[in-house]
């Protein structure tokens, strides 16, 4: 199991436009078979940074996530809204470490 | 709901004990009545730096946490670990956006 956290930086006038792309995505992701997590969290003393927290029970997952419709659809429409290019953090899981925690 | 991820960098040496104690605040904290989620991970490209990811159902949940037993445990044993002060971002939550799925 594995976890991304992409850490995305958004234009102030784009913040809406983006929140509804990335929900879009958002209720896709939760519904692929490998797929533990998709969060979408918003800073609190910054609301135009974001971060995504992305959890895989696998290194396969991960990588079907970027060849599905809903991912491709988001990226053509989200990368429009970014003040620069996101940033992705790989982590491995130790807690919780029984899958069926995720 | 709110989200805190904690940064932490671990002295190379320490980063089995940094696990073992932070384990144990995990158990405990996913047992408080407000937690989320309190998931512990470990940065793919340098073991060192680890990410707490903590979910309240509240401020008032968060703010309970750091006057557990097990959290003043851990924070006076895993501060002895670290390679610097960790440092906390807190994060509103977008999506889930239902408590349920949490």
């Amino acid at each position: 199991m594995i976890v991304n956290c992409v850490y995305i930086h958004v234009n102030p006038d784009k913040v809406g436009s983006f929140i509804e792309a990335t929900r879009a995505n958002h209720l896709e992701t939760v519904k692929e078979p490998g797929n533990l997590r998709f969060d979408v969290i918003q800073q609190a003393n910054d609301p135009n940074w974001f971060m995504l927290y992305e959890a895989y029970d696998s290194e396969i997952a991960a990588a079907n996530h970027k060849t599905t419709g809903h991912y491709l659809k988001w990226r053509d429409t989200a990368e429009g809204f970014m003040a620069e290019p996101r940033h992705g953090v790989r982590y491995n899981i130790i807690e919780p470490n029984n899958r069926s925690e995720w």
